[in-house]
C-alpha cells in the first residue's frame, strides 16, 4: 500500500479579526471599565447560545494559560495585557474568540487535516450571530477596519499547518518559501530549539486580506497547499527509492523503538522522534495505522496538557516518565 | 527477583605454553622444513586420537584467519609467519593448539562461565596426551621452557573475561586495576575504538608463571575474580537505588528499542548497546531472560562471524541489515 500522501496537512485554521464601532482599538482603551464593557458586549449575545464559556485572563492561572496557548485557543499577546483581556471558548475547544487582543474580537477555528470551506462556515456562522447583536466597524471602501491594516478588508487569516519532512531533509524548503512568499502568501516553519522546523511542520497562509475576496484567499490558500502536498509527496518518493532510504529507514525505526522503549522522554525529543515515526509510516518503514493519531499525541503530551490529564502540576522528570509511558501504550495500541 | 549478580564473568581461558626439546624456538628456527617437522610431530599424536582438525596457516584465507581470530581460536601473531605456523582445533571450536606462534605449542581452551578447574583439567589432560608421545622441553629447576622468559615455569597463564559496567561507569576502575596489579595479576580492558573498554569487558590474569603451582594459580585468580565480582555486584546495587537510575535505566531500555527496531546496526554500535541491554537484565529494567545468550550473541554478529552464516562475504551494509534483523529476533526470543 502506497502511503506516501499521508499526513501532509495536519490542521487547518481560520481566523476573522473584527472591531466594534464606537470603541478605541484594544491598545487605546481608556481604562479597564472600557474593555470590561466590550467584553460584556461581545459575550452577552454568545452566553446565550450556551456554547461558549467566558474566561477572563486575569483569573486564569499561569498553568492554564500556557495550556490554552499550547492548544492555540488564545495566543502570547492575550495574555500581555491580562486586566483588559478575554476569551470564549466553546465545549469541543476548537473555536475561540479572544477579546480585547490586537483587535476587540479574534474570531478562530481549527479543524484537523485540509478543510478551509468548512472552517471558514464554521467561523462564518459564528461571526454572523455576533453582527446581530453588535456592531463591526466597517468601511464601504475598506471593509472591515482592524488595528494593524495588514489584517484590514476581510480580516481573515486562513493559515494551513503542513508535515513537510521530506521537502526539509531534501533540502528544497528555502527555495519554496521563497517562491510561495512570491505568490502573496507566507511559509512559517514551526521552529524548537534547533534551526530545522521543529517536527517539520510549516504553517502556509495568506498574507494580503484587503482587496481580495473571502473566497478568493480560500481558494489560493487551497490551491498552493494542494501543490506544495504534491511536491512533499514527490520528495517522499524520492527519499523511498534515492540512496539515503536505508539511512532514513533506521532513523524512523530506531525512533519508533526508543519511543515504545523509553523511560522517560522530553518534550522536544518526543516532538523529533514522534516525526520520524510519523515519517516512517507515509514510507512504508514503520507499521502505524493512522498517522494523524500521532498528530494528535503531539499536542496531548505538551507539558501542560499532560499536567492536566495527570490533575496537577508534575516536575519535569515526572512528566518525561508519564510522557514515555503513556506514548510507549499508545504507539503500541497504533502498530499493525 | 534480584539479578543484579548475573552475567559478570563470560568465561574462562586456560593457556599452556610447551616447547619441544631439540628443537630451536619458533623465531630461531633453520626454515621452513623444520617448522613443517614440528607441525607434523605435534599433530600425528592428536589426529591418531580424531579429535583435532589440522589447518596449516598459509591454506586459510584471510577471511577465515580473521574469523578464527575473532573467535579466539588463534592470535594475530600465528598469521604473521604463516609459512611456519598451524593450529589443531577441536570439533567443538573451543579447544586449539596453535603450533609455531612464540612457542612451538600454545594450548589453549575457553569455557564459559567461571570454571578455572574444568577449564585447566580440559587442558591438561590433552597436555599429558601430547606428552606421551613427544618431549617437552624442561628442566627441574626452572619448569616448562618457553622462548619469553614471562612464560617460563609453569607455562600456564589463566585469564578470567568479566562484564563490569557498573564497576566502569562509577568510575572504579583504573583504581581497582591498579590494585590488582600490585598482586601480580593483570588486568585488560578489551578496548575497541572509544578510551572506554568496549562492552565493559576485561580480563584478569596472572602475571607469573614462575615459582608458583598450577594449583596456587587458579586458586589466586579465582579469588581476585570473585571478590571483583562482588565489588561489579555491590556498584550494581549503587546504581539501582542511586540518582542516576533512571538515566541509567532509559539508557539500557533504548538500546533495547533500538536493537529490536533498527534496520542496520554495527558491529561496535551493537556491542555498545548490547552491553546496555545486557546491565538493563541484570539491573531489571529490560525483561531478557538469559543474560549469557547476550554473549552469545555478541560473538555470532561479529563481522566474519556473519559472512560465514550468511556463507558468503556480504558487504559492510548487508552485514548491518543482516545482524540487525538477526538481534531484533534473537532479543525478542529471549524476552520474557
Amino acid at each position: 500500500m502506497d502511503r506516501t500522501s499521508e499526513g501532509i496537512v495536519v490542521s487547518t485554521r481560520i481566523r476573522l479579526a473584527r472591531n466594534i464601532e464606537g470603541f478605541p482599538f484594544p491598545s487605546h482603551l481608556k481604562d479597564e471599565k472600557q474593555a470590561k464593557e466590550i467584553i460584556r458586549l461581545v459575550s452577552s449575545g454568545l452566553s446565550k447560545l450556551d456554547e461558549f464559556r467566558l474566561m477572563y485572563m486575569n483569573t486564569v492561572t499561569d498553568e492554564q494559560a500556557v495550556c490554552l496557548m499550547e492548544n492555540h485557543l488564545i495566543s502570547p499577546k492575550l495574555i500581555k495585557n491580562r486586566r483588559y483581556s478575554a476569551a470564549l471558548i466553546n465545549r469541543e475547544d476548537n473555536v475561540s474568540i479572544m477579546i480585547n487582543e490586537e483587535d476587540h474580537l479574534r474570531e478562530q477555528t481549527i479543524v484537523k487535516g485540509l478543510d478551509l470551506r468548512l472552517a471558514y462556515e464554521t467561523m462564518s456562522e459564528i461571526d454572523n450571530k455576533i453582527a446581530n447583536y453588535m456592531k463591526f466597524a466597517f468601511d464601504e471602501q475598506l471593509g472591515f477596519l482592524t488595528a494593524c491594516p495588514t489584517n484590514l478588508g476581510t480580516g481573515l487569516r486562513a493559515s494551513v499547518m503542513q508535515f513537510l519532512p521530506a521537502l526539509t531533509m531534501n533540502g528544497l524548503m528555502p527555495k519554496l518559501i521563497r517562491g510561495i512568499s512570491r505568490l502573496g502568501l507566507t511559509v512559517r516553519g514551526i521552529y524548537g530549539e534547533g534551526s530545522e522546523a521543529e517536527g517539520y511542520l510549516y504553517q502556509i497562509s495568506n498574507e494580503v486580506t484587503l482587496g481580495v475576496t473571502e473566497e478568493e484567499i480560500l481558494t489560493q490558500v487551497g490551491e498552493v497547499v494542494k501543490k506544495v502536498g504534491e511536491l512533499e509527496e514527490n520528495e517522499r518518493r524520492v527519499i523511498k527509492t534515492g540512496p539515503k532510504a536505508l539511512d532514513i529507514q533506521d532513523e524512523c525505526m530506531r525512533a519508533y523503538g526508543i519511543l515504545t522503549n523509553c523511560a522517560k522522554v522530553s518534550s522536544q525529543e518526543f516532538v523529533r522522534l514522534a516525526s520520524k515515526v510519523k515519517l516512517g509510516a507515509c514510507l512504508g518503514f514503520v507499521n502505524i495505522s493512522d498517522v494523524t493519531e500521532i498528530d494528535d499525541l503531539i499536542v496531548k503530551m505538551r507539558p501542560t496538557n499532560i499536567n492536566a490529564a495527570a490533575q496537577k502540576p508534575l516536575t519535569t522528570v515526572d512528566r518525561d516518565i508519564y510522557r514515555a509511558q503513556y506514548v510507549a501504550n499508545a504507539l503500541k495500541k497504533l502498530t499493525l
